[in-house]
């Protein structure tokens, strides 16, 4: 069945401001959301630093759309030296009122471990916007101090952030280079995708995560693409007249995920932000869940069943339970 | 790894009241998000109005924890005759302050078709409380007139009325059979049972959903049932001693899936709670965002390439993008 807007009395800037309305008081909740529930988690905090391996079991219960993630040998070092793990909205705790609350930053505490010196790994998102439509989270490669012969990623994360640091140098280029695949690629870039076409990315260790970049966005180019937009949408409101840049299926194609942009093929963890978002918006809230979740299984061969017939049952019903559902269940 | 809260300084009532103490932040959450989004809910239903098709792309584009239950069959009803779809939260319609905003109704609107003579299908969820522990949303089966040879449910939708009927007749009783499987099945329970076995569940119909019902619990149960553990916590925090009703492990267990209560052998569709979630928590806010990526599609063969290495590539992530996260990628 095919309608596409042609036929309709519908444009679709209509749509996309509409949506674009929604975002903003989603964003708004997220806000309100952070200060409401800001004393519950150091609540939380104070009582799971009295719970031996709290953040190992609750990771040991992590959805789908973390756990796929984690290889045997990530688990391995996760499950003997992850300290504690939390998630702060960095923006907001800056500026209350205009931080964007979709900005986070995951850390990550270890005990000493064989793979790296790192006491510390924290990982650190920002909700951005680019003129060429783009939003979502950006962020920068961090940087993990293996161990001799120990690096989870192979070198790849190594590799990424020698590019991000050779790209940062000169950003407008970088960016442009993004779009347009004419431009050669660089001795690193040329290594850095070769690497990555030996490693099957199916197996790509959870730390390459750390590696992330998603799109080359300054905070400034971010405001002014942002105000940018914003002015349009008012004019459009307004009913004035509003040059289009480009014609709507680009404007449309912009609106996809980062699997869809040019520049992934340098990207070593095309999923990174959703993987960001999982962390930030289902693990984190959810903790408390998933740990009692934990205990649930030690209980009773009955429950162990139960448990066992779910995952064969419905395996996506379980993750979903999971999902950003922390309103579910909790007499 | 095995930590049970045996060995640490924190008891499972400390966790379970904080985990409460989330949930209540996180159900005052969405009666603010439901205030705030009604007036772009009304602009929304007017700008949908005028597009041909509109919730059959949606449903097309559907994530998988919905899309898993719509046989070829049911989606060639509704890619056929669905006219539209709506979700209310209906005691908040009721009462703003007081209503739960969990409980929800979803609206189905069809054009003539050829399976049944129902213009509208809509079911209703609550949110209750019931003593043994449990918190979820329930509901009662909604009847469908089927045309003749035409129930797609093969009679089970039916019968679960039936059943539900004779239970409701004498609830208290019905809500002991439940807990415990000593009292012989009814004629109809034993025949609803047999269908059951009969039919695999993983074939049953979207439509058999009509027929979920979670557990019996009346307003006057739940409200009881809520106020005695409200009046439980409030003594757990000011110190006072609580007379258990019984030991952590069963409360535990009650906090778990439908899929672990004793009555789920007489439930035709034990997720359908979880199916529920979805179309109010993600089809319905994000109903804009499938539309787009609808016509995306269309678009380009670019696109469409695109789309199918991402559906091989990671199908889960597609799912976790389509989960209740209208926040992303809407600039």
């Amino acid at each position: 069945m095919d309608a596409t807007l042609e036929e309709t009395l519908v444009s679709y800037e209509e749509l996309a401001d509409l949506e674009q309305e929604f975002d903003d008081v989603e964003t708004e909740i997220i806000r309100q959301q952070y200060a409401l529930t800001k004393p519950l988690y150091a609540k939380r905090a104070e009582l799971v630093s009295k719970i031996p391996n709290f953040w190992r079991l609750v990771l040991e219960q992590a959805p789908m759309d973390i756990d796929e993630y984690i290889q045997p040998s990530d688990s391995a070092v996760l499950m003997s030296s992850l300290k504690s793990l939390s998630v702060r909205r960095l923006e907001l705790d800056a500026d209350e009122k205009k931080g964007d609350p979709r900005s986070v930053a995951i850390r990550f505490e270890f005990d000493e471990n064989e793979h790296f010196e790192d006491a510390v790994l924290e990982k650190t998102f920002w909700w951005r916007y680019s003129k060429d439509g783009f939003a979502g989270l950006v962020s920068e490669p961090v940087e993990i101090r293996w161990k001799k012969g120990k690096d989870l990623t192979d070198g790849l994360l190594g590799l990424v952030k020698a590019v991000y640091d050779e790209q940062a140098a000169k950003p407008k280029q970088a960016a442009k280079d993004k779009k347009s695949n004419k431009v050669e690629l660089t001795a690193k870039q040329k290594a850095l995708k070769e690497k990555m076409e030996n490693t099957g990315m199916g197996g790509v260790s959870f730390f390459a995560w750390f590696g992330y970049i998603g799109e080359y966005v300054t905070a400034e180019e971010s405001k002014a693409a942002l105000a940018e937009e914003r002015e349009e949408r008012r004019k459009r409101k307004a009913g004035e007249e509003v040059a289009k840049k480009k014609d709507e299926d680009e404007e449309m194609e912009d609106d996809e995920d980062d699997e869809d942009d040019d520049d992934d093929d340098l990207e070593i963890f095309p999923t990174g932000d959703q993987l960001a978002m999982a962390f930030a918006d289902d693990l984190w809230p959810a903790a408390l869940k998933y740990f009692i979740q934990a205990q649930e299984e030690d209980l009773s061969e009955i429950d162990q069943d139960m448990d066992d017939w779910e995952d064969d049952e419905d395996d996506e019903d379980d993750e979903e339970e999971g999902a950003g559902r922390p309103q579910k269940k909790r007499a």
